[in-house]
């Protein structure tokens, strides 16, 4: 897998435009599969995205692009592809009925990467014909610059099928992290589902707007979050007790009435549009595209200034240009 | 209050040590009351980093620093004092007596802005004299150098006291964040608390090590919410139907059975030892003052970074360096 030329995207929405667009910018040619018409076009957009973004973010030549095709077919898609990337709508059928389709028009050998946010890889490769192949590559939003992509294999994942992978993200200039027991959602989404929940709460009973959670996440502990995560920033506060001091003092919190444990909010229309109102009213004056702009931007000066600290994702940037630097 | 010149720092722990850092590199003289003979100390630590990462931060002359003074008892600490920070340990009744000194000791003007990261102030204040003026300004660590300050009225705090609050914790370079209804935790802590449950679960199921759940939020979605936030990260990953299509996208995942939804973890000596031993694998080549180094400039890395593009928590910096100039 680590001399993949040409690879598939199956499914050409935000994130498989990403996949694509990252794909791409390593040299690697994608051809695309998507019944939209404007799949094409989603995809040139992200890549214009990933061009700006990584031309700022590093200082050495990037790779010849790889040249984007789109397919009438999954089967004329894969063909010849060593990777196939799954990135289509979030039902277990759905995916399935995928895989049978490209099994059907590549070798053994093409390796099958899910981008499922959720669904468990025994589950996805239950009824394929060589189940070994596939593997989970979990990526996250926007695909083409930020670095984590979670690697989770199912019960029939041949091992070399995940030494695979997790060496072909890491040459994308990625982080791949291996998840060491299967589990619906992963690590990062079971996090981020936990926050979500919590936050419909705070917005349904009035505590705070959508903007006054964004302003508590990202004038706060969002910036400890972008370069040191969760227990390390709390080894720092156990003080030179360090985790085990820090795990006594805060341990008994954790049966204090803060959180709504025990429910799940109901997101009816009133809810959805409280959300909905209060985004507009907070982001509203940007377009979606003007957004990602924004984004983006902040991202590649984040990830510039921690290259320049050789921390954290930064160490992710400085190990791309030494690898894209020793192949020029 | 906005002329307060000397405040009175009542626990000098890792957030009275860094209050007392804040308020001296803002020209306020500090009396600080702790029993520990090594508090300090402490500061002194504290207001060193604060030195090192304010003079990289800013490119304005910083105002002379405030003098600390050792006091030898809270009333001692307040006399004279037009603000009492009270940072003592999250227990109802030593804040209470710790209020019940200070009253006896200062005017009726003076401001007392509470540190619970959890205690609602109408408690906080239920047995006070003059209970108008207790304000809960809960910060985050490090607190010299991180933006976010929660700002919580209770039901007998005056409004001219949240006022004053919001504008004097803007003048120190930090971002107010008026919390709209009193509840347990706030904000920002209600979401942190869910994410730590959900961590918990992760390392005791074996899942994820600590250094997992670190990685999959730094080379994740720590990078979005250092400048974004969660709704207007998702707002872009709806697409140009925005927050409404990303609702309708991800609503009937929050059924989904992936969060640890019903239970808390109990935190054993088992799970205790887990952590703490998988943290000492993790970061133990770093002392916790090493530890702090690297994250102050990683975090003025990322502040100077987002100053320069004027976004998120860079919008308090560049105001604070305005502030400055104005002055000076």
């Amino acid at each position: 897998m680590g001399e993949i030329t040409k690879a598939a995207c199956i499914g050409g929405g935000v994130i498989g435009a990403g996949w694509a667009a990252r794909l791409l910018m390593n040299g690697i040619d994608v051809a695309l599969s998507d019944p939209s018409p404007a799949a094409g076009e989603f995809v040139e957009a992200a890549l214009a995205n990933a061009r700006a973004a990584w031309a700022d973010l590093v200082d050495v030549p990037l790779p010849r692009e790889g040249r984007l095709t789109l397919a009438a077919s999954i089967g004329e898609a894969v063909a010849g592809a060593g990777l196939i990337v799954e990135s289509v709508p979030e039902r277990l059928d759905i995916k399935q009925a995928v895989y049978a389709e490209v099994e059907a028009a590549v070798t053994p050998e093409a390796i099958i990467a899910s981008s499922t946010s959720g669904i468990m890889p025994s589950d996805l490769q239950a009824k394929m014909a060589h189940p070994q192949r596939l593997v989970v590559a979990h990526p996250f939003n926007p695909v083409y610059l930020l670095p984590l992509v979670e690697i989770v294999g199912g019960e029939k994942t041949a091992q070399a099928t995940v030494d695979a992978a997790m060496a072909f993200y890491a040459g994308l200039g990625m982080k791949p992290l291996l998840v060491r027991k299967e589990i619906e959602a992963f690590i990062a989404d079971r996090l981020l589902e936990a926050v979500w929940r919590e936050s419909l709460w705070l917005v349904k009973d009035g505590v705070a707007t959508t903007q006054d959670i964004d302003d508590a996440i990202r004038y706060g502990f969002g910036l400890r979050w972008a370069q040191m995560g969760l227990f390390e920033t709390y080894r720092i506060a156990g003080g030179d007790g360090g985790m085990r001091h820090f795990l006594a003092q805060f341990g008994p919190c954790l049966s204090w009435p803060w959180t709504k444990l025990m429910d799940v909010p109901d997101l009816d229309d009133a809810l959805i549009e409280t959300i909905a109102g209060q985004s507009d009213a907070q982001s509203g004056q940007h377009s979606i595209r003007e957004l990602m702009r924004l984004r983006d931007g902040n991202l590649v000066a984040i990830l510039k200034a921690l290259k320049e600290r050789g921390h954290g994702a930064g160490e992710t940037v400085g190990a791309y240009e030494r690898g894209l630097a020793a192949k020029s």
